[in-house]
């Protein structure tokens, strides 16, 4: 028997709607791309996402068809996503960052029919459009004005295709798992994989985060995420704010920390989002120009570990909350979030600061396991390792035009992560189930070496892997970037670190670099190490 | 082309096991009907609700079949809807307040096999029980050393007979549109209708009401709905408090002021929400008590209007936040909330009071439309009075066995209220439908004028209804009860009201009576006073 409820499917235009109706004066604030701030109501962000829905359509754009985007965070980028989805069109971000070779990967396996992208990339996509044979049109997110001269095919810009039509027009429907957003991950092997949201997904978790323990955004909030749109779907915040009728401010393409700061203190920011990186910028800026975060109440730092020095610092010289986030482009992305929970009690600076250094506990709508190689369940005791997988409504079951099995025998999906989870279910990520050293049977953490390798004065950036040896099967090779004018020494770096690790972890050896290789996202591209350390032999092995 | 995340339907089970693993510790608190405070985690509560769910099957209980609960909030009655929904049967919540007639009827038309009593309704039901065959089995929501002699049919303590199953057992799966709840609105006029949730709807609706501008339910919340599990779906707290991980405290069946401020203090409630009249009741003992709200921070009033002095009274006397919600049990039945946006700006404590007044503005999933007669929009200009309809996915589309067409042309339910709507999305109930005075051609709000009556120091309590006039077809008529010992007079009652309103509003006639009759949910049953006016005719008309 069924219940007798209105059919009232989770489509993503309900999302506007509903902002352009209740919170219809909430400021989208942008640093546009040609320079000047730009801004533009939720109510005129619909309007403008109506016009380009008709837009679309009239030119062949159907249901199910993929429109990309190379864009920065900005009102159009914004209202994109609306107009695509809204006639059941799916929209594509494409990460800028990628090397030009997995960008024409992307694109092709995709079958885009439009690219949207912004002035910024109009040069690399000259570059690369005669390897773009499927793209019928090339719109440039822009007015005539600033309209450049360029090869493209069929370009024109995205304020006057946008003017070739009106706001009369009615949202598609359809079923709310309709394929909504596509976003490949970068994977630093193989082929970068399809992970295809639906509209149901982007509601649910959207829904999911706003409870106040996750981003619980308020239409009291002014928002700047400062996480490009193109990476892991925006940290759902193209749904999440306008749904809350939380005000937007996006920062387009300048995220160097003065101008991130300019944003945060004259729009009045309460939370913001990023990387690490985003923040070390932010954090330096400060400390030179002696600023103050005089409205921010909380960051969100995600994408990779936050240091333990800049949650203290955020926290204790700013006065500013962190909360530390972990999500994957499959997970759409929010995994977990640091928040504190009632059953750690009163808890001195130092026990905060450990607990604010795990990646947290699930909304509803993600559940947790810990499983070992063998796919046993594993203790929740906050200290025995294993491998996390997942399972929930906005997690990816498989990739797109592929047919890898992804999910285990419960229909878990398996992070990549090892990880602990404490009796109280929060997260702590010790490694990456590809970069954990296995020795003599045992787990070692390679982060862990490197977090604390890095806290050693002389020593700028630091990199872990294991290297073969007979007896242990692998044992860890630290590598160190020197920070500049230092010299660190051997003996001197594995001494710092004796006193703080069990024994059997303390690095093999020692090996000194002018630089670490790194992923287009800003990661330690460790399959390009273990590649340079091939024929090395440890001392001794 | 659809989307290829992960398919986990939005089951009722899914919270109380996301409570479990990830808020496992957190309380159910409950005065027990027997007397003592019972202490329960939510991890507890699901292996009780898993040995109910193996009770019921074994009991021959099946998909879609009723079990009806005549009881107060305890943790019995908290996990029975975890255990029944557990198996894809549908809790149906029977009023006790209602008359003996309409308990009947309605546990006859949902055709229940089971009921689930207090032992507080015992002699009711014993009274009851030769009018209710279908009923197979009587349960007494206790244990065997506090099981009455009874007449009851098959009669069993619920402890004892949950005793015969353990918690070995397994959710049933189902589509997530499948029925789950039961709860007939008493009306005022007609036979009581059934709108029957379903398990999406029950989720959905918690996950919007915990958006921070709504319940806003924190795991770091304390949460006592003193609103009855049986009045419109307990105002969802059985599910938006376990799927935050907030703990409950559960007030059984002592509702006056000293139990509920007892409850309050002793286990530092943070949030509670329940009718006027309970607010009333603890208002009036603080201040015989000289008792303070030392750990409460937000009261949500709902069920009929918040008198101003008792907004007044809470924010400015004792420091607690007050949040005017509304809803229906068509609704599951949050429809709005009263929070402040922040297009208000700097309000002066006159002006927030007055917007705390309001009804409020929807949760993300409620869609309001405001029509005249004749189903034509009307503009959301804080003064344009029309009917309220209401569109989304916890909304009923049609009662349970009926066949009344209840959904317009755009599939919006009218909800009966006569509302305003501000620009900023704000709705406020100026009567209901068929309560509203029409008075040459204008709407005339006796809501209204019965707030305003009531302001006079010497009335207790105030009604006014439209009674026929030859010339405005209907004018209002102000009946009072006064104050004990005070003989206001009509002339000083309609001067005191004159200046308050506009002249053609004024009250034709005043009225004197001892009583006003009240519905069983202690409305002011305006179809009895109509029919004791009957015969009345206005002076001169």
């Amino acid at each position: 028997m069924l219940g007798l409820m209105q059919d009232w499917p989770l489509l993503i235009h309900r999302v506007i709607d509903h902002a352009a109706v209740q919170h219809g004066n909430r400021l989208v604030i942008s640093r546009s791309v040609e320079g000047p701030i730009h801004t533009i109501t939720y109510a005129e962000a619909r309007g403008r996402a109506l016009r380009l829905a008709k837009r679309l359509d009239r030119e062949g754009i159907r249901l199910g068809d993929r429109v990309a985007t190379l864009a920065w965070n900005t009102w159009r980028h914004f209202e994109a996503w609306y107009g695509i989805t809204g006639i059941g069109a799916v929209y594509h971000t494409v990460n800028p960052r990628l090397f030009d070779d997995q960008i024409v990967y992307i694109l092709n396996h995709a079958e885009d029919r439009l690219l949207l992208l912004d002035l910024t990339f109009v040069p690399l996509v000259e570059k690369l459009q005669s390897r773009l044979p499927g793209i019928e049109r090339f719109i440039v997110l822009t007015d005539a004005a600033h309209m450049p001269d360029t090869t493209l095919r069929n370009a024109m810009s995205y304020e006057e295709w946008l003017g070739e039509a009106d706001e009369d027009f009615a949202w598609r429907q359809f079923d709310e798992n309709t394929a909504a957003g596509l976003c490949y991950t970068s994977g630093t092997t193989g082929e970068p994989k399809g992970v295809l949201y639906s509209h149901r997904s982007n509601l649910l978790l959207s829904l999911a985060v706003n409870n106040p323990d996750f981003l619980g955004l308020s239409c009291r909030d002014v928002a700047m995420p400062v996480v490009p749109l193109f990476h892991a779907n925006g940290w759902s915040f193209a749904f999440s704010a306008p749904l809350a009728g939380a005000s937007l401010v996006l920062p387009g393409a300048k995220l160097d920390g003065a101008s991130v700061h300019e944003l945060l203190e004259t729009y009045r920011v309460t939370i913001t989002a990023g990387v690490p990186t985003v923040w070390f910028g932010l954090l330096q800026h400060l400390e030179k120009s002696g600023g103050r975060l005089s409205t921010l109440q909380r960051v969100v730092i995600g994408g990779s570990a936050a240091p333990r020095a800049m949650t203290a610092a955020f926290e204790e010289r700013y006065g500013v909350t962190v909360n530390h986030a972990w999500g994957m482009t499959e997970m759409s992305p929010l995994g977990s979030f640091c928040s504190i929970k009632p059953d750690y009690g009163a808890l001195d600076r130092e026990a905060l600061l450990d607990l604010k250094m795990k990646q947290g506990h699930p909304p509803f709508g993600v559940e947790f396991r810990l499983t070992n190689d063998a796919g046993q369940d594993l203790p929740w005791d906050g200290s025995t390792v294993g491998r996390l997988k997942v399972r929930g409504p906005a997690i990816a079951k498989s990739y797109f035009r592929r047919d890898d099995e992804i999910l285990d025998e419960h229909g878990f999906f398996d992070t990549g992560d090892v990880v602990t989870i404490d009796p109280h279910g929060m997260m702590h990520i010790t490694d990456r189930t590809k970069d954990i050293i296995k020795s003599g049977g045992e787990w070692i953490s390679s982060i862990e070496l490197e977090n604390l390798a890095v806290g050693h004065p002389d020593i700028a950036e630091a990199a872990v892997i294991g290297v073969q040896h007979p007896k242990w099967d692998e044992r860890p090779l630290l590598i160190i970037v020197p920070k500049e004018g230092r010299t660190p020494k051997r003996e001197d770096v594995l001494a710092f670190m004796e006193d703080r690790i069990a024994r059997w972890w303390l690095p093999e050896d020692v090996v000194f670099v002018n630089a670490i290789p790194h992923t287009a996202t800003g990661k330690i591209q460790k399959t390009a190490l273990r590649e340079m350390f091939r024929e090395y032999r440890l001392p001794g092995a």
